[in-house]
């Protein structure tokens, strides 16, 4: 990781914890559930995605307090599906980013209400953003609602988990993920520019920079799966391919699969070249992502 | 039930259930999602939460059509809340409204997964409604996301597992019933006044309204545990005796629960008087979920 990265994620990813963690700590609600709620966003994500809004919105010098906000909504999502995606009834993982399960810890109805409220209450802080125009936040609101839903993530999971009974093609498994990953992370880096009043070109530019850094993101996801040790990764490795999973390397071969993410990643960076002010962070993120190790 | 009652569900409920499925319908997504959806919203709920909206705006004199949008993304949050409720981990119930429950029928994975897309969708459609400023769009959306999330209906629910363990006092299952049961009547009343730019005083009395008629609609409720039957009631009847849970009849006895219930409503009706406008429809929807018995 270079220095700028380094400076750049130690100088935010604080804040975003703080932001996060005082948004579900201001809420009048069961303790108990509070603590499942907090359980979950305190177990070592990496942030990316708010990273991501954060990214985009210093590359048009915009203030940050609201993009804070706004990672803080995307990073809940992000949160509760991984709740949800580890019950019994989906995946049935017991362990995630080293630690146990929601509900290896709260037992089943509470992690599963943990999420309900993680989804429900990303809606409403974004909605009680303060210094954004009401017409902004509806924007948001409506692009949080399609990426987050069945039309993005609930709809990859369900395509997903009919993966699992059959083998998919190429299409069909890039289908899988632009939905069930791609469409959060397309979202935190849409949000940052509507919430810098970017221009239309602009963001059409940065939607498909999102597009290929998320296909990109998966990629590695499934080869880490393969290569990397459960060790590494804080969760159970070779899961897709006890489960006979479609991957991308299960479709393409790993050397296949490695081509296709430095495809994938060229295009991104390329994209990049694209638009006026100092990309560099942008380029750094996508980097790190695609060149991580767990 | 009335002839004013009778015409007023007859105009309403076919363009509520258009409005509501022609929202999940025209949405791309896997058809299991959707079909898992629809089922659930097609398993002949009484709308009572959209006709409660539509009521206030009739009070008003306000156009309806986004009305319908707001009756549907409430009716999305109960419908969503129900499908989670019956989980095996949860309430663990194979029958809803007569029918097998949702994840019987579909399994618990996509059952979890229909829930979860309908909980984003409400915020969606509020945000995609035509013809109403974006202020009181993002209005709307918080006063949901307060009403459904942690603080609310899912507050709600964590606190009535937690009763199942425990005898509650009557004010601890009062504010069982003000979130789980109460939250969504009292947002579906407010949403009303909020999309008919009610005044602040005509707001307040509404949702006063609200607060004891969802009180008298949850003692009902347990009252008809207790004296209906499984048949009538679409569902197991006797639960919360064989589960020891708490009840209005359980710490009240039934005669003090039918006390308790009966003031509440005459509460409600006599803030009824305050408002301005024809106030029949409201007095007798609240009538009719008091002395249903189903």
């Amino acid at each position: 990781m270079t220095n700028t990265l380094k400076n750049f994620m130690d100088e935010h990813i604080l804040i975003i914890d703080d932001v996060l963690y005082s948004l579900v700590g201001k809420i009048i609600a069961p303790e108990q559930l509070k603590d499942s709620m907090l359980y979950s966003l305190k177990a070592g994500g990496k942030r990316i995605r708010p990273l991501f809004v954060l990214a985009v919105c210093e590359l048009f010098n915009n203030k940050l307090k609201e993009a804070y906000t706004i990672g803080a909504a995307v990073e809940m999502i992000h949160t509760y599906s991984l709740i949800h995606d580890d019950l019994p009834s989906m995946d049935n993982d017991d362990l995630r980013r080293g630690k146990p399960t929601n509900h290896v810890v709260y037992g089943e109805a509470l992690a599963t209400l943990a999420g309900d409220a993680l989804n429900t209450l990303s809606f409403g802080i974004l909605a009680r953003m303060e210094n954004v125009p009401p017409a902004i936040k509806v924007e948001l609101i409506n692009l949080l609602s399609v990426a987050a839903g069945a039309e993005g993530m609930v709809g990859g999971q369900v395509l997903d988990i009919d993966g699992e009974s059959r083998s998919l093609n190429l299409e069909e498994l890039e289908q899988v993920h632009v939905n069930k990953t791609g469409a959060l992370l397309r979202f935190s880096i849409e949000a940052g520019a509507v919430l810098s009043e970017a221009s239309e070109e602009e963001r059409r530019v940065l939607v498909e920079f999102a597009h290929h850094i998320g296909l990109a993101f998966q990629i590695q996801d499934d080869i880490l799966d393969i290569e990397g040790t459960s060790e590494e990764l804080g969760k159970t490795a070779g899961k897709d391919l006890a489960s006979n999973k479609s991957t991308y390397p299960g479709i393409l071969t790993i050397a296949g699969a490695k081509d296709k993410l430095a495809e994938h990643y060229e295009i991104a960076i390329s994209l990049l070249e694209k638009l006026n002010g100092d990309t560099t962070i942008l380029k750094e993120l996508a980097e790190y992502i695609v060149r991580r190790n767990k």
